[in-house]
């Protein structure tokens, strides 16, 4: 097709023709890891609601969608990536600082031992965390960040973490793109971390993407000024995501998905206002090609926000019957 | 032009090519109210330089442009905007609730009495605020500043604060957007006031506009969820305009414009790396056509920044010689 877009202008009608009606079911063009169905069929009419002309027209600078990131866009099982990479780094940390490896903390990530890892006290997994979040530019933490992301590998699948991201959200984020959405991503998740590779991963820019975050203090460094985290941590879970998205976005998010207790607030929030409004939650209950888990799980725990769903006529969605592919290399 | 514009396509040839011409040099036709100086022609290198091939080059998604609100693009003299509504509001609640009407500070605005009115202490004016700012929800904190806005008139020049703007600033915020920047607004005024009329005003949309604001809280009201302004209030002044544009924006801006003190920290941290960077002072230098504060002003004191705009290369720009017209009704 490209070859031919660029012959005389005249040549183009049928294709403009073609482009039209493309444009006229974007649904079946965009989203085509998801299998027809309810989940399906509500993203569409909602889309198609807010922007048509209608009782339920949105203007354009007002659609705005939030997602979580973890277990929402890509994989959190069987431990946050972010853990995964402040593990790693702690273990090298602990490799260059013989007083750091003697601390018990260290010295089980530094052993390798993945029995005595999985048996980190969260008070533990918190002073590795501190450590390689804090006391260090900005600069030099998303440099790590980029640098483990870059070579690291899913224990289970053995996917770089940046292709263990969802098929079908990565879909629904360019479908509402289309539809005139600003995409921005709402997560528990160090927003420095996950910049690293929003963009280039979900094509949203940094500063779409809100998340958790050391309080930083500007420093003159080489004659020039650089910003380094403290060890100030502020968070954007449950609540304090509705807190952080209304003070950084300044709109009501008309669309908003998740896939835990966490994001039960701001689901609330997104559809707790008159106007059609769109709740998404994604339920893994697929343990052939990702995870299952809900109610009783460690991480990304969905219990009470499964309960609300219902009442506040969220859409759940089945990995298991929804999603026809899971990740990208799937797809291909 | 534009009915022109409306004909058959071949007449459009001679238009193309003399946009063409105009793109080419985009700030003669895009800086219209800047007087030709070094002023003009720094702003006019930099974005050629940074949106042109060669050793300069900044790619379109990193470019961040930063700009202060009161005294950088609107008139902050003799008081500031929000200063203003926050007079009249705590006036006009004053009015409806007499046990607020006897307190000192109410009861000097209920007057209306200029001379009790500037005599009030800062701790009086922090009690005004609070009661303006606070308690009450997001979405109606926002609609009392819209409808103040909508009527209020500038005390001396009798212009509507959204007119009280200065045209060279929408022209280069206009111009950098151009140049393909994303323009930000980084001021020490709540967000959610400024939120109210960056977007008609300035092009800014809300998530571009960081400020000080409210911790919020979110209740249930009438089935929904609403927000609600808590009387704890966060900074956006001096570092922590730094703090919060790298937490928000999460790129380091190459371009920062600001009047004062408040200022300081965000022109060194945009300014203060490697690359092709810009740091924008504006001097009130104009007692005809605006006003001429700077070392000694109680309102926008501009002192450490003016000593450290020399040494770090910044553009002082001259209200007086840089601009040919100060607000957009004499542009007209």
């Amino acid at each position: 097709m490209p070859a031919r877009m660029s012959g005389p202008r005249r040549l183009l009608a049928p294709f403009a023709i073609l482009a039209a009606l493309l444009a006229a079911s974007p649904a079946w063009a965009a989203l085509p890891s998801w299998n027809a169905g309810a989940a399906k069929s509500a993203i569409v009419a909602f889309v198609t609601a807010v922007t048509s002309p209608g009782p339920a027209f949105v203007p354009e600078g007002e659609r705005v969608a939030v997602f979580d990131n973890d277990g929402t866009l890509w994989t959190e099982q069987p431990v946050y990536t972010e853990v995964a990479f402040s593990l790693a780094r702690a273990a090298e940390l602990a490799k260059a600082d013989p007083a750091l490896a003697a601390r018990p903390a260290f010295a089980a990530v530094l052993s390798g031992d993945r029995a005595r890892i999985a048996a980190l006290s969260a008070t533990d997994l918190m002073e590795l965390v501190a450590a390689t979040h804090s006391g260090l530019t900005v600069d030099a933490f998303s440099a790590a960040a980029a640098q483990w992301l870059a070579q690291a590998r899913h224990p289970q699948s053995g996917r770089a973490y940046p292709d263990s991201v969802y098929q079908p959200m990565l879909e629904l984020m360019d479908y509402l793109r289309a539809g005139g959405f600003q995409v921005f991503i709402v997560s528990g998740g160090d927003r420095d971390f996950m910049r690293t590779f929003a963009l280039e991963t979900y094509g949203v820019r940094p500063w779409q993407v809100i998340g958790s975050g050391n309080v930083t203090e500007m420093v003159e460094a080489d004659g020039g000024w650089v910003l380094t985290r403290t060890d100030k941590a502020l968070g954007d879970d449950g609540p304090d995501k509705v807190r952080n998205l209304a003070l950084q976005i300044g709109i009501r998010p008309i669309f908003a998905a998740g896939n835990s207790d966490g994001d039960l607030q701001m689901l609330q929030y997104a559809t707790g206002a008159t106007g059609t409004r769109f709740g998404l939650l994604v339920h893994h209950d697929d343990a052939a090609r990702e995870y299952a888990y809900d109610r009783q799980s460690a991480i990304g725990k969905l219990d009470k926000a499964l309960d609300a769903a219902g009442p506040a006529g969220w859409t759940v969605v089945s990995i298991r019957n929804d999603w026809r592919t899971v990740f990208p290399d799937e797809a291909r």
